[in-house]
């Protein structure tokens, strides 16, 4: 037995391997990934994950919900695992680190692990949790809120496809992973740490390598339909119009000048706008859009959202339209489990990487399951901040400090017997 | 032979009976057509619409650009026909009206003069032209345009839907209507005159049966692109966006502002918006919309246009995104020939109609023949002044009346001899 180490030139290689899935280029040389849950492309990395976890000796399981499990044996069966993991779907021009990269850590840990002849007392899950991003089924987060009891199996199950209406259910069975674990399992995991890339700036602006996750801020995710009346663009006077395009653009100029008043952090953003039937010369009958609003603070989340609404009702009667909404997404802030932020803080210290406490503006799996065990999260920093863009880019340093300080926490947490 | 009569329920069934293609059903009753040009629908409209043309006696031809026209026997048949027509293609969501009745009513004009035994010194031609709505493939009135000598045939037939990215010329050949017939023709015709709905409210407010139509407004429209940076709706700072949905939604916001500043008749529309990749956690990396502005004033839409364009660059630079712009179409107001204006508002006084003279604020193909003969227009009042919405209702008793004063006007033109 020696003691276990990242084998960076491993990891990267796995994940420019599956990258490959779904890939993007871009017109400069930068590449990312269209993987979107449950697509043919999600199947084939979804299979190449699973062949990996194999060939790794670990016990694959998939559940209802379509979350893959792989356990590596610990001395004490009986003992709920550690485990980490994080997703492998991703957003339309996503970026090939987003979840991929705390999944594929995961299986350079149990490598590590396995080439250092490294036992623990508690067995290691690594997890591939379904549809995180919720660009193909909303909500986001889908496949570990199931998985900690927050969304009814059945209820995830009938989610329609935004793309093509099929539901997830269907589309489980069509690419085979709809599998027989019980969804939410039957015990909890001991703990839980996810490594994932920043998304945003601050890591790269400071020159840090580590970043400890403290909070992840709310979300709340609205589709906002409005109906108006179809007319003729050149004859019907601007005054007897009713006209759903408009007001899809003046919710989207007013999510911008909400922001503006309420300043950092809310965040605010129209990332979808559908008018129908969308032609140059016909007023649309109706129009959808969807606003995602974000804080870290719960009560700032709610007055933003409720200052949105009044503003609904406002335009409903000056452009004489009707105007429905639907929550797709709504997570409160989470803070996460201060031993388990204190030990990810240890493990960079004790390694020797630059660390500093920071909050996710992002939404990720950890904070469901920090619903149902002790949970905790390692950043590592994203070039220029871009997320959900086919640049999206970490340097292999950084994977490689990220990957290190889960190995630390993992075998921490697992009281794993190493040699010294 | 006896004096020509209009048959209002034999146009009425022709008129049910094509809307019957295409066909879209409302929620109250209501119905309509998609009957997009060059589409399979289309090409079904056409088929019944020629049948009908054989039955009544008429020589069928159809040009290079798929424009159809009927024609019946004059007793000079050296002179330049007399025409009428319109068009059978709609809007996504259009109504049963918008352009068939002038075809329609064309037909009825001929089997009323086929069925008095009326022969006329000049042929009368039916014509229907393609793509008017240009809704599938812009600009708009494309059929006519080209018939009119205003773009060349291949530029036309290169065009590519916005649909499917399928070329004119290889949809006209896949529905059989690229036809032999040169375009434009041989020679012009010796007039022409159209019956079409208002598809404005004026005429029913002041409950007047016949609109003398003297002007057609202005018409510009214009694509706009815009090219920001896709990034993370969740973790990136709203300082560092640069975000095509805002800007999309400001241009939006900004045709509202444009209008009120010019005030009527000034009417602009944005009717498409499409964001790539349109998902509700990303910025988008990419909008277009198109701006549809109309006026009866070449020059005021010209400022207003010129004030868009100051408007675009000023949105570039605060939001530090590329825009750019395509003219989709662009047609200056028309004047119609005063001394066929002054035969519609005769025909209608003669028949005892009320009647007044008015601007057209849709773009019609008289307008384009207006470049190559004396040329006119006869309106009808379109129910609450709807139009391009399954709901476009016009009375059996405004039909019969237009169709009736069109007899007049190409009997008249054609030196009918009619019985008294």
């Amino acid at each position: 037995m020696t003691t276990p180490v990242i084998d960076i030139d491993r990891l990267v290689a796995r994940l420019d391997q599956l990258a490959e899935i779904g890939r993007i280029d871009g017109p400069n040389g930068e590449w990312g990934n269209a993987r979107l849950a449950l697509t043919d492309d999600d199947k084939a990395g979804r299979d190449l994950v699973v062949e990996w976890m194999r060939s790794l000796g670990l016990a694959v399981e998939i559940d209802r919900v379509g979350n893959i499990v792989g356990t590596r044996v610990g001395d004490n069966m009986a003992l709920a695992p550690v485990m980490t993991g994080s997703h492998i779907d991703t957003v339309g021009t996503g970026g090939r680190f987003d979840g991929t990269l705390g999944v594929l850590a995961g299986l350079e840990v149990v490598e590590a692990m396995n080439s250092a002849g490294v036992t623990t007392e508690r067995p290691v899950a690594v997890a591939v949790f379904t549809d995180e991003e919720g660009s193909r089924f909303p909500p986001d987060m889908l496949g570990s809120l199931v998985y900690a009891g927050g969304m009814p199996l059945e209820a995830a199950l009938a989610i329609e496809a935004v793309d093509d209406g099929a539901t997830l259910g269907d589309e489980l069975t069509r690419i085979g992973y709809s599998g027989g674990a019980p969804c939410p399992p039957v015990a909890a995991p001991h703990a839980f740490v996810e490594l994932h890339i920043e998304q945003g700036p601050v890591l790269e602006a400071e020159a840090i390598d580590i970043g400890v996750v403290t909070d992840v801020q709310g979300i709340s995710w609205t589709e906002v339909t409005i109906t108006g009346r179809s007319a003729h663009a050149g004859t019907t006077p601007m005054a007897m119009r009713r006209d759903p395009g408009y007001v899809a653009a003046s919710i989207t100029t007013f999510v911008r000048d909400l922001t503006r008043r309420f300043g950092p952090p809310l965040v605010g953003t129209v990332g979808r706008i559908e008018l129908v039937p969308n032609l140059v010369n016909v007023v649309p009958a109706r129009a959808t859009v969807t606003v995602d609003l974000r804080h870290t603070d719960d009560d700032r989340l709610g007055e933003a959202n409720e200052m949105f609404a009044r503003h609904l009702d406002e335009l409903a009667e000056s452009e004489n339209v009707e105007i429905t909404t639907r929550s797709l997404a709504s997570f409160s802030s989470v803070e996460f489990d201060s031993t388990t932020v204190d030990r990810v803080a240890a493990s960079a210290e004790r390694l020797g990487y630059s660390h500093r406490r920071i909050v996710s503006g992002a939404g990720h799996d950890a904070q469901m399951l920090a619903r149902i065990c002790p949970s905790g999260m390692i950043f590592v920093p994203s070039a220029g901040g871009l997320s959900h863009n086919i640049a999206e880019y970490t340097a292999p340093e950084h994977l490689a400090a990220g990957a290190a300080v889960l190995l630390d926490v993992v075998l921490d947490l697992a009281s794993g017997t190493v040699a010294d």
